[in-house]
Order: C-alpha cells, then structure tokens, then sequence
C-alpha cells in the first residue's frame, strides 16, 4: 500500500515507554505523546486515549504502524498475532497488542519489532536508500537489530533476534545476559555495561576502556553481518551511539577484522557501509510509518 | 521464469572439478560429465565442448545455470559480471565464468554461488520447502553458506560468505583460516580439521576430539544463523556432514546454546530446523537449475 491517507496513528512501543503520534504522509508529526510502559492494560489504554481524542480533534485516520518491543509473533496464521510473547518484562507476556488497538480504535493496525520497522524507514528513506540488503541496530538498554531485505522487513522462523548473536568476549570481560554467555546484548548494551563496569554507562567517563572493548564487540558484529548478510548498510542508532568517535572506532576494527577478504564494490568503502541513522533520532517512530508503506 | 524448455544446461562449479550436465524439467540428469578444475583455459573449454557433443546428439539447450565456487562479481551493472574476483585460488582471480558460456556457446546463462544455488535448490524442492528464509551450509574441503530469503537467493553487498563468521574457539583450538583468527571455515572445514590435527581429516576416527570440537563450532554457527536471519530451515551438506551422529550433535548443541531464548512456533522443534538435504548429493547439481526457474 502506498501512504495516500492524509493522516496515520503510529506507535514506538519501547520497554520503557510508547511514543505515540499522528503523522501525515509527509512523515511530519503533528501530535505526540510519551505513555510509561507499566502493565498493559494502564499503557494500552492510555495511548486509546491519546488517539481516541486526536479523532475527535480533526485527525481522522483508519490505520495505525507499530514498531514494537518483542519478541512478538508475526505469524499472520496464529492465533496470538500481534502479541508480545514471552518475555522476561513483568506484566507483558502474551500481552495482545495489535488486536487491542484494532478493536478499541477500529483501524487497520501493520506491526513489527521496533528494530525490523526502524531498518525499514532508514531504508526507505534514511541512510539505507537504494540498498537491497540493510541491517539497523541500536545500542541503548539493550541491543537489538531489524533487517530489511529487497525491501521487506525479514521474518522467518519469528524475526531477528540480533542481538543475541554470539561474540568472542574481549579479554577478561564476560557477558551478563541471562541467557547467553557471550552475546552482544550481554556484552555491549548499556545495560550490561552498567553490570560489567560497576557503574550505570552513562557516568562512564569518556577515557574509560569499557568504550574501546564495546567498539571491539560491535566490530565482531559487523564482521558477522557484512559476512552473514552482505549487508550493504548497517544502520547504528540508540542511545550509546550517539558518543563521538563510536562508529569511526568500529569502521577501523571491522576493516582491521574482515583483513581484506570482502572485496567492496569499486568506489565502496566500509565508512560508506556502516553508518549513523540518516533519520536521526526518528527512525523509530517513522519506521511505524514505514510499515503502512510496503 | 519458469522451466518450460525441454533441456538444460547446468555446472556445479567447484574448486577441484566442475560437474557439468544435461538436464530437464523434471530435473532428471540425462547425461553428465565431470572436469577438473586447472586453469580457466583448459576447465571452461572441456565444459563448451561436453555441451556443444551435447547439442549435436539433440539435447538443444538455450539455458544455462551455473553455481560456481567463489567469490563473484553478482552485480549486474559492473563490468565484471559473472566473473570470479580475487580469490586465493591460482590462475582464477578475474575469471570471466559467464561470459565464457554465453559467448561461446549462445546461450542465455544464470550464475550465483554454488551455496546460493543450493539453498534455492533446497527451498524449492528439498528440506526448506514452504520457508521464506533458508541456509544451506556445506561442510567440505571449505565452509560455505548460501541464502534464500522470500524464494530470491541474498545478494547485497556481494553474497554471503557464511564460512567466515566468526565463533568461539572450542578450548585449546586456534583456527587456520588465512584471513580471520577464528572463523567457521578456520575451524571446521576439512582443509583445517587437516592442519589442526596433523592428519587428513577423513583418516581421523570416529572417537576423536576432532568430532565433538567441530560439532561446538557448527552448534555456534547454528545459534547465530537463528538468531541473526532467524533461518526456518538450516540445512547441512557437505562430505563432512555425511559422518553419522553430526546432525544430532549439532541439534542438541544449539539447543543449549540458544538456552530457551526463542520460542518456536506451536509444534516446531529444533530438530524440524537443522536438517540434512532433501535432496542428497543433488543439491549443488539442481540448485544450477533452479537459478533458470525464479
């Protein structure tokens, strides 16, 4: 579908709280709002609120975009689409959230992990245009990464859980994950950095090797993803990105780790593969758009 | 398209020879050859000469299939389209492959990697039917993987190069991969289970540490291919992979490593996701000709 309706409800749903906004077609955003994610049913119906009275304040609209927290199951066949399914985040375990918002707002509701939909706007319209294959990671609480792929989020058996992808672990350091020992989640997001280094990531100081071990760590990954997909761009965002000099940090151990064995198209060079969002902070919230748009 | 003519020509080119073959729609092989593979003057000739024997005795082809050994130039705007690039492989780095057979034998040709045709072999009409993102993996002399995502097989930036993922050493080992420390293919191909262990690798026992180390390694390999493509369907073929147990040994390790993380849908186990093929030793040889039927 193609957006021709003039106004569009779409949802950021993260584990911390739900960016809700009315948009138009041209990706402006009208009206928003931030809901705490606490249990379902206080979140859920708090955000029928906000878009119950833009209705009534003029935004007439009949589809909404969710980019979500997961995992969810995105099985159109199953009886528990559009659930979150199981979680470690109390409350939200088989918490049904598409059909909610279909049947409290009677409207067509697209949903997909926050990252598949946030890979998406940055393909469509951001820093992976004209790709065929892209990744879109962010580093912030957790670690996560959406793919899109000929112009599709990737699905599969439930959808990318990237990650949780394993790493060999910088010296001397173990990852936290409760799961895996050594996956990038557990070793690089700024939840685990806060176990690992005793101290919450954002009162690290700037000189504190915890960064140099997270870029080598993300740098693994990237090894992996230009390897495993042939990504043509991996996308960073999230909070812990936004540090000057990360993405340069992770280019040079990418190249230093791939040693020469993928050869770039001519003209290609890996600054121009992996990159920061081109859609800023907004990659989230317009990847919800993004998925009335395919 | 689909496979409407009467014959086909296809090549499963591999590093050590190129089977080569004739045959049709119901993908029966009529006759076939196999060529060494030397240099591209000699190996590509002897294979224009099979098919033009091939054409007089009345299988007239105008369709050819090629899944070749690697890394190729898959873009279809560069200049060197259907060329093997820089490989370590004497005499080959800038091989015209494709152009060769259109040129001298006027024929329409089709070339991906051999694991890409394989994977598309194996979703088509083997283990992966009714998946949209598979993987074949072979476990041979190298380690290859190859993709199929929505029926299309992963291009992007070139193709995948699966083999050079990089996964945790099992305890003690180091890999021997000229490139990358510690890749898949440095670890568990037959070429370095042979320099790791000091013999060939099909003179080592059954009860050797060789076997239950590259299980480790595959297991791994199988973790990150579930969370990272969130693959339906990996399936494994390979000379290695013929050893009886393997398959069972990497099902239960993957298992432990992905430690409950993913919830299959309702009736999927592990067991249903790593396989062997569908189509034995056919895969390579069918997957020439399912690239003539997408």
């Amino acid at each position: 579908m193609a957006l021709k309706d003039e106004y569009y409800a779409v949802i950021e749903a993260g584990g911390t709280k739900f960016n809700c906004a009315i948009v138009n077609s041209n990706r402006e955003i009208l009206e928003d709002i931030r809901i705490p994610t606490t249990t379902p049913e206080e979140t859920l119906s708090a955000c029928v609120s906000f878009f119950k009275a833009q209705r009534e304040a003029g935004y007439a609209f009949s589809k909404m975009g969710i980019g979500s927290f997961g995992p969810l199951d995105l099985d159109e066949n199953s009886k528990t689409f559009g659930y979150v399914t199981k979680t470690p985040k109390p409350h939200w375990t088989f918490a049904a959230v598409s059909p909610y918002f279909e049947k409290a707002l009677d409207c067509e509701v697209v949903i997909d992990t926050d990252v598949n939909a946030a890979a998406l706007a940055e393909a469509r319209w951001g820093a992976a245009q004209g790709t065929s294959v892209s990744v879109y990671i962010t580093v912030g609480t957790g670690v996560g990464g959406g793919v899109v792929v000929n112009g599709k989020p990737l699905h599969g058996l439930v959808h990318p859980e990237i990650g949780h992808m394993t790493v060999i672990p910088p010296e001397g350091m173990e990852g936290v994950c409760p799961f895996h020992k050594n996956c990038v989640e557990g070793l690089a997001s700024g939840r685990s950095l806060g176990k690992i280094w005793g101290q919450p990531s954002e009162t690290l100081p700037d000189d504190h090797e915890a960064w140099d071990k997270l870029t080598d760590v993300l740098a693994q990954l990237c090894h992996n993803l230009l390897v495993g997909f042939s990504a043509q761009r991996i996308v960073f965002g999230g909070g812990v990105m936004q540090k000057t000099g990360m993405i340069e940090h992770i280019v040079a151990k990418t190249e230093k780790s791939l040693n020469g064995y993928i050869v770039y198209p001519e003209g290609v060079t890996l600054e121009d593969i992996i990159v920061l969002p081109g859609l800023g902070t907004h990659s989230g919230m317009l990847g919800a758009l993004a998925l009335l748009d395919q």
